[in-house]
């Protein structure tokens, strides 16, 4: 048995890793209680300002703690997107259509998660049905910013430190953006590998769940529990030690004269082995390919919510619908083409490499709140269903984080973390990271 | 304007096809409210035996009459599987684990076939959550029998005349399977072109919607207003005109020493233009790489339900979970493998044909209720993504109606929709048919 004299204190604990009080909480070690109350008092001082979160639930979190729990993510503080249904709080899909609406059953993802042992303190702000609307949430490192969207209470209250894991969802860009201008990892998973049941629906075929972490490692923990697959763990997959460091590609595409290169340039020439990748001439058509088949489907999934609750929208959301409506069957089906074509010319975008480096978004997230900003580096692998994870890679020239997505192959999501877990490694080895302990108060 | 002389009676509008309904209301010259108060009679002299619906709503069906719907559906009578969220009428899924369950939205197919202005007269009784566990509805031909299932309300109604149109679900062969026990025509369509969000999931990869309907043309105008695409309504695609037949491949799997193969035969005998095809080496192995692909994704779709309500569900579903339980990632990701290779090879299956005429189901409905019939020639084409399409047949040597099962590569719905109306022109036309004058008043 633990003494009290070997238990870390609240300061002490306030800086582990989820994996760290997941194993403290399930071995006995730390208190879920304790746990929970420190990210409790966290979330009371930095909440108000950050908003973060759509509906906050205390007393359900702390009762999660109170019954011990078990399981690989033990006592983790835990954010769940507002478009994720939930049994036990209200979901409303980040819209006023939706007024305190409470599902009869979670999400299945979310009961993997809550059986995992994690503690929920809430369900986090969404942009409205995760499309162009946005919340009130601002940037943990900069409240003038955008945190990004769609997905971003999440990403927000895990760069303030207010969670230490949570889920997102993403159908063009709405987990990895957000992530990357917060200083957080986040992964988009191959479709099918994480039920999406339960997550308010855009397209079948792009939606997926995008698992939300502090870090790679803690990423992969996350995703193991999301996908059922233990071997993704990081005692299995990504032990805290020297990682080899496989061979990447370095994607720069062309047309955007204002992105911001110099982050990847910097991250690249700290990790070596990376050869310039060029674009197949295909690549630039698979933009208005996402979208054509983003339109038809959503046209769909929400055409309830435009004929009946219209007047309840917001004028973003309006706008959005009435885009998409212009969508067709003839447009989707050269959208699918688009994208099978384009499958079976991945190694024309991959060469000989396993995996590509290419920025998260643009730059640092822009000042301002009224859009969450372009989804260019993310909307092509989502079409593709090449799971990419964003990693913290240090700071932009505004003294913003920025992030480097690596992008792997369809199915290929265990060897794309352990990838990322090396590539955090070697970033952190020299200096480049999202969270120096001086930024780690945020907000 | 119609005059009172020119309107059809009652007796010759129970005759009638949905499309001839659907003309009729919007068109003003047959009443919504006349035409629902005909089968609102219908249901109450029939229900008390076949049991078909789960929730009937005769109220909420005159309200919907009341308002002179239009549109392509305009007052045809429909029934939806008990596993599709409405957001006016329970719906349980088919268990006693969602009592009373509302839900607060329509699933979007529920809403596109409403606002094609469809007369919705209940929920259809569905298995539990789609799966094993039979509802109480009997066969229309003989209530000794099994109606099929998973959607069991929906095909028993159809066979009944009960309604014109409806709605099932399919993961393994639950449309076209109880469609043919019931003589009615149905499809399992491609996957991505009907909205699956709103249904009880099951698996991602498997389950699709399923039009239900009297005859190929009704089906062709259920499926344009699912797929919002106008132009597979008959007028546009099967106009009541002879029909070129196209060439078919005659498909009969090797291993079922208890099919009877007759009624094929005999349709193939009437059809000509059918020329007899191998199955690839691969094809009786696809039947576990289906179960593998469902098992891996069910289990994680039915977890809370197998987590929390354990003591709630049937002992059928007790033994599916179970069994699904047993399912690994390995498994699933052999599955998908299998299925993509065989997707890849698809010609070795077709030949030069681009249709293939196969069984809808190993024989006659069973005699019994303990169980809803093999789904032994649904499962591969479901896992392959092929639509197919099954078409009354005829009658089978106990007496009872069989359905022929016409399949077309993925994507190709509308082609396999246009050759499925020509076949059952040409069955019709030599007499074969599972809806003889004599045998339409069912039960």
């Amino acid at each position: 048995m633990s003494t009290h004299s070997s238990q870390p204190t609240a300061s002490e604990i306030a800086t582990l890793s989820a994996r760290a009080i997941a194993k403290g909480v399930a071995s006995g070690v730390l208190s879920a209680e304790e746990v929970t109350e420190i990210w409790l008092e966290r979330i009371a001082a930095v909440e108000p300002a950050l908003r973060s979160f759509i509906h906050h639930a205390p007393e359900q979190a702390r009762a999660l703690a109170a019954v011990a729990p078990k399981g690989p993510l033990a006592g983790v503080p835990f954010g769940i997107k507002d478009v994720i249904d939930t049994a036990d709080m209200p979901t409303e899909y980040g819209s006023a259509a939706y007024p305190g609406w409470q599902p009869c059953r979670d999400a299945p993802v979310v009961h993997l998660v809550r059986r995992a042992g994690a503690v929920v303190m809430g369900k986090t702000v969404s942009t409205e049905f995760a499309t162009a609307a946005p919340g009130a949430t601002v940037n943990p490192f900069d409240a003038a910013r955008t945190p990004g969207g769609s997905s971003s209470g999440t990403a927000a209250a895990l760069g303030a430190g207010l969670i230490l894991m949570g889920l997102g969802t993403q159908t063009s860009g709405s987990t990895i953006r957000p992530a990357a201008y917060c200083g957080v990892a986040a992964m988009k998973p191959s479709p099918k590998l994480i039920e999406t049941f339960g997550v308010k629906p855009l397209s079948a075929t792009l939606d997926v769940v995008g698992p939300m972490a502090r870090d790679v490692r803690d990423l992969a923990l996350l995703v193991s529990v999301c996908m059922r697959r233990p071997e993704l763990s990081p005692d299995e997959l990504v032990p805290e030690s020297v990682l080899p460091l496989k061979p990447m590609g370095l994607f720069l595409p062309v047309h955007d004269p204002v992105a911001d290169f110099a982050p990847l340039d910097r991250a690249a020439s700290v990790l070596g082995s990376v050869t310039a990748q060029v674009a197949p001439d295909w690549w630039e058509g698979l933009g208005v390919a996402q979208d054509d088949v983003f339109s038809w489907e959503a046209s769909a999934s929400l055409s309830v919510d435009r004929d009946l609750h219209w007047n309840e929208l917001r004028s973003e959301t309006h706008a959005f619908m009435e885009r998409q409506q212009k969508g067709s069957f003839a447009q989707w089906q050269a959208g699918i083409a688009a994208r099978d074509q384009a499958l079976a010319d991945l190694d024309a975008l991959f060469g000989k490499a396993d995996f590509l480096l290419t920025p998260s978004a643009p730059g640092e997230a822009p000042l301002g709140h009224a859009r969450t900003g372009p989804a260019t580096y993310n909307i092509r692998w989502t079409l593709l269903g090449c799971p990419s994870v964003t990693i913290p890679a240090g700071f932009g020239p505004a003294g913003m984080p920025v992030g480097i997505q690596l992008v792997a192959r369809p199915g290929e999501d265990a060897a794309l973390l352990r990838q990322a877990a090396a590539v955090e490694d070697a970033l952190r080895a020299a200096g480049i990271e999202a969270r120096p302990k001086s930024r780690a108060e945020g907000v």
